[in-house]
């Protein structure tokens, strides 16, 4: 749905968009610019949708248009990836509040063009419409052969993540402490909590069962166990191998956090949470008889994230 | 991405909605509850997205949470239409504020099933997030065998739209107005404004170009024109000669409102414009050799019409 008023005309925006996001894929008969694209399927599609917004997902006094648009896109291909499939397409729709000016725009699209490039996706369709916050929703298509699901863990399967989660909420942390941390691992952090590194690459052919950990590895933990009917066997001496654990801890100990609570009750992370034998990343427990997960230090509250609003 | 809090859980809602969308349809691998759907796809598809704003697009004064369930679902359903193709499956982001009760929620979504069972579409995925205004922001995608898109326009063609234009721009009139219109063509524009009709059925074979006017007639015959090389020459004596004219007409002089501003620049009717021969619908005029629209009386105001905020 269209709002012509603002500074910017909405053909404006749309003609440079469609410079940013052109593609010269052969499987895009029709991209953006007609009132849908065309483009080629696939037998066995993934679909997913997922939405931001200004104030609770992403500030734009701490993240530029380019952090926002790559986090977005992640967010929206990580669950694609958590499928087991190949990322393919992206629509975007946004909503502005006129006061954005066209170069955040287009720092916007170029954020969000930079994150799908590394996800192999292309932009196929948007929207623009006026609002009080700034809104982004987007939808990702993509595909698989077979789909990992969540009901696929077995007993006597490993739990991995593709890489250590904690590091977006160990990143919001530092932007909302009074200290700071300016270390290359608080770095390293405030960067992963305005756009997360997603594991592209992670070969999971071999997972039984595969989530994003977009809330934390708790609850995406437990979504696991009830849709496979087992239990999630955590073990903290597990994750402290890591060569990252100890970077993260740095910063645990500079701001006086417990690092378990970042870990197993961060946000954000869009690492990949899955479970089967001889997977890449780190492992962290095992998958056993019984419901629910364990091996959760019992200081950790798992209610206490709340995005930053 | 979500926001665990509010007076319901995200568990709720979705566990509700899961219930309300649930489809019997085998092409749904994987529907609503994992990180992403898993449908069957098709070799030519369509894909768009829109997002509708609570004080933009609608108010919930207005309209029942049915009705912007409706509204929103049926203006991405329409372009799905407008490319000649048929609707398959919706994705389904809502922004929330909290002040919304879970009835309100089931409404809406009731509303979105309600529109989506017309158009032969499934609610395959979708997100909730916490906004400060309800925001909607659907992804429709469809399939069709050849597009028709706005470029395909040939002289000599004829101008068609499905059904009268200008009843939501009406109905919208007649919500701000102060004296208010109680006759039947009043309430039929007031439910038109909160819900348009959408043709369905429209027999599109024939079509050389078609666009679904979310805009007015005069913005997307200018699409159709640029797209195509051609001049759209409308006739306004050709539009009298439908049925809804006379009614529409008489909504018009109530409010002491020149009728060809809700026909030719109102706005969102979801109605579908299209060139071709002895297409179906009400034959509009022409497509002739030039460029742009022609035919359209001189009083109209084509940048009148800007939401209602």
């Amino acid at each position: 749905m269209t709002d012509r008023s603002g500074a910017y005309s909405e053909a404006q925006v749309i003609a440079r968009l469609r410079e940013i996001f052109a593609s010269p894929d052969p499987r895009i008969e029709v991209g953006i610019g007609d009132d849908a694209a065309v483009v080629t399927g696939d037998k066995r599609q993934v679909m997913t949708t997922d939405m931001a917004v200004e104030g609770v997902h992403f500030r734009k006094d701490w993240s530029t248009g380019f952090e926002i648009g790559r986090k977005v896109t992640a967010a929206n291909a990580a669950d694609i990836l958590a499928m087991g499939a190949k990322p393919d397409y992206l629509l975007v729709a946004v909503g502005l509040t006129g006061a954005e000016d066209m170069a955040w725009i287009e720092d916007l699209a170029r954020g969000i063009k930079f994150e799908a490039d590394l996800a192999g996706m292309h932009v196929i369709g948007g929207d623009i419409s006026r609002s009080e916050k700034v809104v982004i929703s987007m939808t990702a298509v993509g595909h698989c052969d077979k789909a990992i699901t969540r009901s696929g863990a077995q007993v006597g399967d490993g739990i991995f993540i593709s890489s250590l989660t904690g590091w977006s909420a160990a990143g919001l942390a530092i932007l909302q402490s009074e200290i700071g941390v300016s270390s290359d691992a608080g770095k390293l952090a405030v960067q992963e909590f305005k756009s997360p590194t997603i594991d592209y690459q992670f070969d999971s052919v071999r997972a039984t069962a595969m989530c994003d950990v977009s809330d934390c590895i708790i609850e995406q933990g437990r979504q696991i166990a009830d849709a496979s009917g087992v239990k999630l066997a955590f073990d903290e001496s597990l994750f402290s191998i890591s060569d990252e654990f100890a970077k993260l801890n740095e910063i645990a100990s500079d701001l006086n956090v417990i690092i378990w609570q970042w870990i197993f009750a961060g946000g954000e992370d869009h690492v990949l949470l899955a479970t089967g034998k001889d997977l890449p990343g780190i492992r962290i427990g095992a998958v056993v008889t019984g419901s629910g997960v364990s091996g959760i230090p019992s200081s950790i509250e798992t209610s206490a994230w709340r995005h930053f609003n």
